[in-house]
């Protein structure tokens, strides 16, 4: 199997599920697996999944600029690593203004998202980078062992 | 051993090493190793090392904005995530556009760190991102067997 095509499918896939349907990331994740999201370590599938489906933005859309991959090594594992933008829905802006306010008092490590998300309301995109750490599954099929996930500031 | 302050020591000697004298990154890498730069893929430590020392500018200097480690399984290994600015010394640009325009006729593969340079002329920083794969080697220490770069265009 060309490892080319496999990230790029895994990337659309998972891109597409986050963008339509976040808590079915579940699947992807497993006991084992590692985010590390804007610095926040988190383990194991049912506490990322809390995570990415708690953050302060129901909808949104990637647009991914790049994807390199390369094996990781004779496990059979295989690292991902992607570059893109993410745009927000506009609309939520408005509405969820008052929300962002109390959770950005709540907790310090929303920071990064909350400036992202009052930044919208000048340019919806913003650029992020994220690196996956893929492991093969007795199934054939792969799961996420690394997430690392950064919003870039230029 | 605390993984994250072998990732924070690694990453300063990496880019300290890169800003002094990068030949000298060739102890890091082995014939393995692999480095994705701007989606070009290439193979074992010389040929890195070649394609690192080659890159259209001399002086440069790396400003690391934030450093994510962790452990890629059960072999010991360790993914290391950067996001910095690339700042390319500024008098070098009138000394060497010529130069670089010759290197454009040339090599496509150059594309972007051509653009990255024109820009410096505007200002002298670019945003990119870096992960790493480490690997143990038996004396106790780690080498790069997972290398990818990419400037960031947002």
């Amino acid at each position: 199997m060309d490892p080319d095509a496999v990230a790029k499918a895994f990337v659309e896939h998972y891109y597409s599920t986050f963008d339509a349907n976040r808590a079915g990331l579940a699947n992807l994740y497993q006991e084992g697996s590692m985010l590390t999201f804007e610095g926040q370590k988190i383990m194991g599938s049912p506490n990322i999944v809390a995570k990415l489906t708690s953050l302060p933005f129901q909808q949104c859309q990637h647009q991914i600029t790049t994807v390199d991959c390369q094996p990781s090594g004779p496990a059979g594992g295989m690292l991902v690593f992607v570059s893109g933008n993410l745009q927000l829905a506009g609309e939520q802006h408005a509405l969820k203004f008052s929300q962002e306010e109390k959770i950005e008092k709540k907790s310090s490590e929303s920071e990064y998202l909350i400036t992202l998300y009052h930044l919208t309301s000048l340019c919806c995109y913003c650029f992020g980078s994220q690196m996956f750490h893929l492991m093969p599954t007795p199934q054939g099929s792969f799961y996420v062992l690394n997430d690392i996930f950064r919003l870039n500031y230029a």
